[in-house]
């Protein structure tokens, strides 16, 4: 079964990697790279690695993010060489950026290198950033328009965001292989990542909706947020200062309304049970169960749970 | 008192180090970049890195060269991607080459990289690079010409080395900076380090002899080699394959012969105090010492000996 999913970082990383343990599942994850950033020199793509880093087992179960038996004997010495320090980068993941960095300046492209990178690393699902272009995610606070990465990263997301925009996204495409990726999928998912900063980026993409809206497939979103509060990041936050009630059925309301005709079903989790009714309101179908991934098995419980929901969609 | 050394990579940072540790001695080091080389996008300028690592107290006392206290968690990762691991990268000296890339990719000569590295680690004394300009030494072998780095490092120096070439050394100059350093100087030596690959590059340099024997102060060297076998690295063999003989005599034969007037004084260890008369009948004085620099006290020993040494032949 060809399954497709969108996703940004630590949680979109969870889902898919639940998705990847089923057996029978040949998965594509559609990465966001607003939040690409170059620094030292070297061009990161934090959700790209995430994902691969998640996907080959490789992730710290601690933060999500990052290497597990990370260490960060480079970052040390970069701050006595008086460095930008704000991003952490562990000694692991600097091999990623080098390796990474060395083959974009060989004209390898981000989709080829990506795939180079899981091959290496024994991947076997494909991730696809979303373009081969650049897209940089910038977010308006009271302090001013600030880049993805120092809004989030350096600043700690503590600016309530006023406004999204995407630099550059006029410009950039889907890759013909996302394209061709959703087009021939048997199950297209939206993982519970950011609706704004992580899914809305891909979205974004000249093309994006068009391909999704064109599919066969059905698309099913599983939404972030669980009782109210993000599972993760800002997102919660993000729903309340763009317009939103935090809640599951915020999301689904952004997608909704947002993006009409796109979902097929939503995925919320037991706590939010009440707020079924108000979804299918919107023309959803909603499955409520365990949605909070806390260890692998949750992962691919929870993928399983979503691949027989959206089976149910199409019959 | 000016004083400025001309050295390679380990034992001349050793002895760097010892001058360095002097007081009343302002030191400038101008160091061989012909081992340089690019791997993984990032700059590496080995002998450099060695002096300032050694004269900033970081060296790994094990090696010479390299940082105390290093992890290799970007090298592990780096095979796992497939990405060349011949040449060893730690991961603090990471830092250090993508900090000197960065910059120079900023557009700042190597000599101002040199500067702001030294600074940070809190080096007081002047690194200086040979040159702005690239030159790459290159070894004739039995299999053919090889790159330094590929001779030195991925194979061992092995291969007996039967002609030396600097590549692109006809377009390098001398920074103002190293010929500035020599005009000024008081005491000019030469560290014990290699006579063709270490030495010999900076002294290939167009207008670095003139500038030294232009120069008012008396020139010494140290010979790297003691009882006949170099005391790190493969000049001993060196000297046999490219028509001397394994001794502190045959280093003093090759600058006597290959570069006639430039040498002053010769400084040998006691094991090879025989040699003294022959040495001498080539036109140098010679001062027969402890060379070996076994500790951090030998260092600076020998150094204020050599200082001494020269303040005689001046007088």
């Amino acid at each position: 079964m060809r399954v497709v999913t969108l996703a940004g970082g630590v949680g979109g990383a969870k889902f898919a990697h639940g998705l990847a343990m089923l057996p029978g599942v040949a998965l594509t994850v559609i990465v966001n790279t607003g939040d690409d950033l170059e620094l030292h020199g070297l061009a990161i793509s934090p959700d790209v690695d995430t994902v691969l880093y998640t996907l080959a087992g490789l992730a710290n179960p601690e933060t999500g993010w990052g290497l597990r038996d990370e260490t960060w004997s480079a970052h040390e010495m970069l701050a006595r060489y008086g460095a930008p320090t704000w991003f952490r980068l562990g000694d692991r993941d600097l091999a990623t950026h080098l390796v990474r960095t060395r083959r974009l300046h060989d004209g390898v492209t981000p989709t080829d290198v990506t795939g180079e990178l899981a091959q290496a690393l024994g991947v076997r699902a494909r991730i696809l950033p979303m373009s081969d272009r650049p897209v940089r995610t910038r977010v308006r606070t009271a302090a001013g328009w600030l880049g993805f990465q120092e809004w989030f990263v350096a600043r700690r997301h503590a600016d309530d965001v006023l406004e999204v925009r995407f630099d550059a996204i006029t410009d950039a495409r889907p890759t013909e292989r996302v394209l061709a990726a959703v087009a021939t999928a048997d199950v297209l998912t939206i993982a519970p990542s950011n609706p704004f900063v992580s899914i809305g980026t891909i979205l974004a993409l000249p093309g994006m909706v068009p391909a999704l809206l064109d599919a066969a497939a059905p698309i099913v979103a599983v939404s972030p947020i669980v009782a109210g509060a993000a599972l993760k990041g800002p997102a919660d936050r993000m729903l309340q200062t763009l317009g939103e009630e935090s809640s599951a059925l915020g999301v689904a309301r952004h997608y909704a309304e947002r993006y009409p005709g796109l979902l097929d079903g939503f995925v919320i989790d037991r706590a939010d049970a009440l707020q079924a009714p108000a979804i299918e309101s919107l023309g959803l179908r909603v499955l409520a169960t365990a949605a909070v991934m806390q260890d692998e098995a949750d992962r691919a419980r929870l993928a399983q749970e979503v691949l027989v929901f959206a089976g149910e969609l199409r019959a």
